[in-house]
């Protein structure tokens, strides 16, 4: 499936969108997307050298990049240079979905309708919206809200009180009561006199036996997808940014905060009110303790503490310092 | 309109709350409010010096305030001269509002009337107070509840399962998911047999613009309003307590927190996780790092990071040599 | 009350448990228990020298326990020797209580009968379970959810969107909108293929006039139950982790964290944002200043700041040096 299920697209031409260009094809536009996941009618981006290795591997050739970094592409691409590439994304991205970039609530939403859904059970006031799908017994918390197209898989436990929206979402998950799943992230670029709203066209992807606690907030992504992993836990009251990706078998404790895009390996955990900074990388097995504040990359099997955090040796040797 | 729309005001005469004291005239209070905005039939209190400048200025003649502050006072006012400032609001402010000490659930929401919301659309659920007003072209999510004389204004998206009470809230304002706004603030007085509640009779302001993320919680004030300004962006899991003031154009990350009564300046920008320490001044155009505590006022311009927060040099400096 | 009110136990015998073992009588397990409050038909377990002395008041002679451990153990006890108290724990948990280690909602709520709560107001579309209990003159919001067994005390003022199960609650409380109450905890065994889900039968008691603001969360105990001490007060977004027990006459501000199964002790105040972290023993009268991390038991009347937290004089001290 290559079109988005969740945000409705307008049909639009290649020439309309970058007039000022010149195409072979005035082809209609089918999406916008990062390099890897880029196809041949869809928009890519480039803003940073750590996705060079990309550039050879997108199926896409029109892509907007920045003065200084466009010498990296290969005269085969469209350029669309610009001085600021999130500026010219959100344009044109608001173009094509231009619903996206606000969390109208769907108005569509209504008590489910038994027929659809036969080995499903409900609580009350459970408001479902169109094309859900819910795998054969799931549960549905009372007053929970599971907005259009979002797909929840078999043998589920959703609690009271859930928001669900533009997610997908595998067999044998828990989310308790009061988390609110695929809301639009944080992402706009300041101006003074009125930010211009970054429309967030991506997902949440939650895998298979994966338990989210009790008020958590996992924002969909921009242009990507944020991603929970397989059999991954989450303790209340943890915040997940847009794009984030978390590898499976992770513990992560009460209050943890991750900024938007990093990339969390398998098999971490991370103690209470740590918080992991925008963009970062985070090996297999790394252990994060609590209150922490991770502002770099961390290798695997990394063992860390403090704010910033730094190595747990490092740590329990620097405060046994200042303590004598 | 000088009388307080949220709560509703008992008549009472300023010789009956202060029996002991002689009044030329025996007025009906109008409120309570701070020295700048009392007006001629308002109680007012002086307990800091932080507010010196402000007793020339007041329009009120009836001011609480302590024995070691008096002599900072007119022989013009009428002195209520007492060992606690906060004891004694609190007992004349629940005089004159006995219901804003807790938050009572508005019984009087039911499903709006779409004679009184004509360009309104409304989700499932949607529970409205008496005298509330909202603008056109506003959405309203699922299960959100506003109460009595709450005033939106027009083309605001208010996601689901919002709840907004004691509120002003402009033009243009996008509230996501669950957020709270509106709430009695942490403010009480602490008694081992029975802490004393301090009656919350302020409002929160959201001016045009605003974005506030989900699960955030913004208090109303305790005398003072709560204020958000114009095109200021709040992320996920925000906790803003009673009285802070926050200035126009500021970004505040996910999971910040600030504790009462700070106010803080324009285009100011907030890292997540960090904190904010109470009746502080926070300048304009300031950078907070992430996780950051702050724990003293700031200058226009300044940039800090760390526990407690110092200049951001400073941090980087010190935590380079930490680790050598 | 001996047996657990809600969760649903399954009736089974001791041998069927534990069938590799020699029991003089096969009773009817009544339940799992610590230590403390094990009876003669539970089950106890030993798994930390912390517990030592809690050997000669238990009124149970089944004891599940570690091989290191085994020798402080009379033989008078039915020892169950094992590699893994808590994975043997959950294994047998399970088994007497097959339904509390996921938070299945409760599907039997409903609108509440008027002739059941004579002298309680409620809002619009809140639901009630079975059997629950609500004193005269309590108030409970809209949307607010109160699942079966629940007890409620007099005098009451529950917020709207509030979420209890598993909970005790006294006299003059008050649960300000969207607090949630009695979730299982974050307890698990972890597993790489799948974790193993401990079952948590425990309960939360909140005792007479605490305060609870908004969007907190307290998770019910595993085996122990989480309380919350007479006339204390949490600010919003403050999460209490399994078995926590804090005293009488606390403040807790906002956003605090609390990891699971600490003891804190009377008159204990906790600034903004500070975590404590799991099995500590904070005494008495004891002072955190926001944004602390604390990971040591902490004597009565202790005054401590930092991350970690250490004595307020050094950390002034410290950080005072730093910035020389």
């Amino acid at each position: 499936m290559s079109s988005n299920i969740f945000f409705k697209k307008k049909n639009i031409k290649i020439r309309k969108v970058f007039p000022d260009y010149n195409f072979k094809e005035n082809f209609e536009i089918n999406s916008v997307k990062p390099l890897l996941q880029a196809n041949k009618k869809d928009i890519t981006f480039f803003d940073s050298l750590k996705y060079k290795k990309h550039i050879n591997k997108t199926k896409s050739n029109v892509c907007i990049v920045s003065k200084n970094l466009e010498h990296h592409l290969p005269n085969t691409f469209n350029k669309i240079i610009v001085k600021n590439v999130l500026f010219e994304l959100a344009r044109v991205t608001k173009l094509i979905y231009p619903l996206a970039d606000i969390d109208y609530p769907d108005l569509s939403i209504d008590k489910p309708k038994k027929v659809n859904f036969k080995k499903v059970k409900f609580g009350n006031n459970v408001l479902i919206g169109k094309k859900v799908k819910i795998g054969t017994n799931s549960i549905i918390g009372s007053n929970t809200v599971i907005e259009s197209n979002v797909t929840i898989g078999k043998d589920c436990v959703i609690g009271s009180g859930v928001i669900i929206k533009n997610s997908i979402i595998g067999n044998n998950v828990v989310i308790q009561d009061d988390s609110k799943i695929g809301q639009k992230g944080f992402g706009f670029i300041p101006l003074k006199e009125k930010n211009i709203k970054f429309p967030h066209i991506g997902k949440v992807i939650i895998e298979d036996q994966v338990e989210i606690a009790c008020g958590c907030t996992i924002d969909r992504g921009s242009i990507d997808d944020t991603i929970i992993g397989k059999n991954t836990y989450l303790d209340n009251q943890v915040h997940i940014a847009h794009n984030v990706q978390i590898g499976s078998n992770c513990m992560i404790a009460g209050q943890v905060g991750f900024a938007g895009s990093s990339k969390i390996g398998n098999n971490v955990s991370i103690g209470g009110q740590a918080g992991v900074s925008g963009h970062l990388k985070i090996g297999n097995n790394v252990k994060i303790g609590g209150g922490s504040g991770v502002i770099k990359n961390l290798n695997e099997n990394d063992i860390v503490m403090g704010y910033p955090a730094v190595p747990l040796k490092v740590f329990v040797k620097k405060n046994k310092n200042d303590n004598e």
